[in-house]
């Protein structure tokens, strides 16, 4: 049963929208127990959850590719639509030529590739073991060529751009070489300049250890101070925090550590970004692709407008600082200036996930440096270490040499053959930036009323701006409408000029 | 994909046991929604959870009653099966019966007619509401005798034993009014004689409030010392303690009240041996029907043979009283011969869940004389508050005039129209005595062992006896197999006697 009422002269787009009904409505039980299996789950349940994920799994991809869906989309094209109705069948599409792109076998052997190589990439990363690594990742590699070559072939896109298409839509190598081209001018001499700087600061540190049931309760006041809404969702904690669950029931999920809050907290804040872009997905269209969250380079726009724009905004540290005095007992590491401080300390260092704001992009521009050519075939796998080593010490300065573990081994993108998810992170720094540019533009107190601990103008304008807006456009239609521009970078570098110089 | 490797000469019977398999798996994903559900969803996902629990329920029946299924079966039946195999056989032609012996039109009308009459009731019972009551009662119980008289036709059984027969296969009229035409010969007698014994007892009440988190940890150490394997459930809160997940994850409720520790304490005990009974169901054929629970009598025995059997057993008092005290400090209460007074204190009473262990009989008797005339037509739904009246003085002695909230309203079971469920309890007490009489002719020095607060023989008996037989033989040969004997009350008597004269 859809929410909206459907007429009865576009049959054929009707019955569309009752199959992606009840995939959404599948998806949603994946998506409770994919949350339950990180969240809950004790370990002997693993095999027969295993078993009923891929069970559902099977199943929404025998509703995807069911044959009869390109002649009923043919036949809805026809039908007398609404714009939003359009939007709607257009993302079908997209959905449609995704999970049809690719010959079964192909799936399936790059199935038992990734799983292989990420399986055992779990004990080559701490054993610093490149060379295991690359016996599985050469597989790994060959497939995503090959998936590449098929849907460059059919979408006519360029190989790189096609395996980004999956990720962030409409997103073209061009671009992104423009974009980070750009910022790759500016970004080394930026982060000496800054560095130079925070010399002279002094952050207290904080004295642990902070206590998990405090931390806990410091994240979730901090949700409500961000406007989570806890009757449609949850906090949980899992080994790797994420944010799953459907919008009408968000699961996020933290770690806590017991000496360190600012890590849980911080990462809460940016896991309430996800949360809220989905809480407020546009209700009535719930279950149909044109109510889905646009892309990754968006839903991370989001995670960092709640993180970098807004959580390490003095405003909003100051309406925190009590609350961890509340929860750990006043210390002199507390007071909003040393906290503020902490949270905008920079420092270049070797893993990705552990950056600060400033020296996050490097990190991006590396990979996506490495990656592209891997995939278009003129590098190899062999050669990513001597590449790695020198744009790491051309970017931030620091040498990697030998150091494979906290080098190309730290992450999971590659044994998992996410290529082309790399750039979509700083993509979504920029677009934040871009975004609250836009806000200032709009409502040029904003900053008072954020120092005043007011964030709802924020709230609103990504309401009003991305949150209820979804699919209905493309990503470039979107960033349009919500700032007058496309995707510009000049946005990043004045916030991080501003912020840290 | 089994468990089990299936041979190649058995085509038809393996695809039966992948059918099954994969609904199995489909049931996986419906299990931990729904107790997602009541442990953990926030309000506003509930409709979206509806939805998608409805989805995959429709989808299973489609799976229950694809018309292929009987002709599977029956070339199923000429192939070289093994027992094991013919007794799955067996339950799945049991299963498939079950889900297509009714016309959909007929499923569809309970549906509306019992959610209504649910819905209601849920105002009606506080309200005692007893004439609103019977508005929607009358549709329901119309319809359940309309199903009655299709079951009945098609089994040709009694209509009420073919109601009955969803819950307790094999179960008949005759055994239950033989079974409980004999208790209720001695039990209201034996009844006042307790009551006369036990005013001489002068329990001292504990006093609370009773931290939450220590009740938790009071009752997940009962679990340990039960033997539940956390490595294979958890324990989680909701409003109505249920056992629910899969047996390879076991998912346990229970609820605290600050001022009573001994109810969550008991419900736990309780739940537990549901759910060790689910985690020990014979893991090689998990996902086929024969590896079920065998019936709702035998769950009940096995919760009630942790309950009252062993958790009421002065040597599991004497093993729970220190950690009572350490979960809440010491309390002249807490003494193993005062806490063991407390749990075995018998006071008539008008509401069944509350009843202890020897009047609890007589409100399933009362109960089922009721609703077995009801579904033969020999009396209406205006007529019960009048028979209740008369039982309840006739078997307990109290005066239930005009209160129906605590009389025919208490229960969800006829609202929900889930005639033939209530034997079920009493009849789980009486081979829980059963099993325990088995014990002892088996292992003389029983006793002994678990007064020295070793429970290892019972989970060693019923492992053998009950769990890992599942639904490998009928409900009678297994009582017979594992007891010697057909369900015989005469047990039940014997241990109340032993227990409280």
């Amino acid at each position: 049963m859809l929410n909206t009422i459907l007429p009865n002269n576009t049959p054929a787009y009707n019955g569309l929208a009752e199959t992606w009904a009840r995939m959404h409505r599948f998806g949603h039980l994946e998506s409770i127990a994919g949350w339950d299996q990180a969240a809950n789950m004790p370990p002997k349940g693993n095999e027969a959850r295993a078993a009923a994920l891929a069970e559902v799994a099977a199943l929404l991809h025998r509703m995807q590719t069911d044959a009869q869906l390109p002649g009923q989309m043919q036949l809805a094209e026809q039908e007398a639509l609404s714009d939003h109705q359009r939007a709607n069948l257009r993302e079908m599409r997209r959905q449609w030529q995704g999970s049809n792109a690719l010959p079964e076998s192909l799936v399936q052997r790059q199935k038992m590739a990734t799983s292989r190589c990420e399986h055992a990439w779990r004990r080559q990363r701490p054993a610093n073991d490149w060379h295991g690594f690359l016996g599985n990742f050469r597989e790994v590699l060959s497939l995503a060529r090959e998936e590449a070559e098929r849907l460059s072939q059919q979408s006519g896109m360029p190989k790189y751009d096609a395996l980004m298409d999956r990720f962030e839509p409409g997103m073209t190598c061009a671009q992104v070489d423009a974009v980070f081209g750009e910022v790759r001018q500016w970004l080394p001499g930026l982060i000496q300049q800054v560095l130079a700087k925070q010399t002279r600061d002094k952050p207290i540190q904080p004295v642990g250890p902070f206590a998990l049931p405090a931390q806990r309760q410091l994240c979730e006041q901090a949700m409500r101070l961000l406007g989570f809404d806890f009757e449609a969702g949850r906090l949980d904690v899992s080994t790797h925090p994420f944010c799953g669950g459907v919008p009408e029931d968000v699961r996020m999920t933290t770690r806590f550590c017991s000496d360190d809050f600012l890590g849980s907290l911080m990462g809460t804040v940016h896991e309430t970004g996800h949360g809220r872009y989905e809480q407020n997905l546009p209700r009535e269209w719930l279950g149909q692709p044109v109510a889905d969250a646009r892309s990754m380079a968006l839903h991370e726009s989001q995670s960092l407008s709640f993180e970098m724009q807004l959580g390490a905004h003095p405003g909003f540290v100051r309406r925190i600082a009590p609350l961890v005095s509340q929860a750990f007992g006043a210390q002199p590491a507390f007071e909003p200036d040393n906290l503020l401080l902490l949270m905008t300390r920079v420092k270049p260092g070797l893993i990705r996930v552990d950056a600060d704001e400033v020296t996050y992009a490097a990190h991006i521009i590396l990979r996506y440096e490495i990656e592209k050519p891997l995939i278009e075939g003129e590098i190899e796998a062999e050669d990513i270490p001597a590449l790695w080593d020198a744009k790491m010490m051309e970017l931030l300065g620091l040498d990697t040499r030998g150091n494979f573990k906290d080098g190309p081994l730290q992450d999971v993108h590659w044994p998992e053959a996410l290529f082309g998810y790399f750039p979509c992170y700083s993509l979504g720094a920029m677009y934040a930036a871009q975004w609250f540019a836009a806000m200032r533009r709009a409502l040029p107190t904003l900053d008072q009323r954020l120092e005043a601990g007011d964030f709802s103008p924020v709230f609103d304008w990504l309401r009003t701006n991305i949150w209820t807006q979804a699919s209905r456009w493309t990503t470039d239609e979107l960033a349009r409408r919500a700032s007058g521009e496309l995707l510009n970078p000049a946005h990043l570098k004045a916030h991080l000029q501003a912020r840290y110089l």
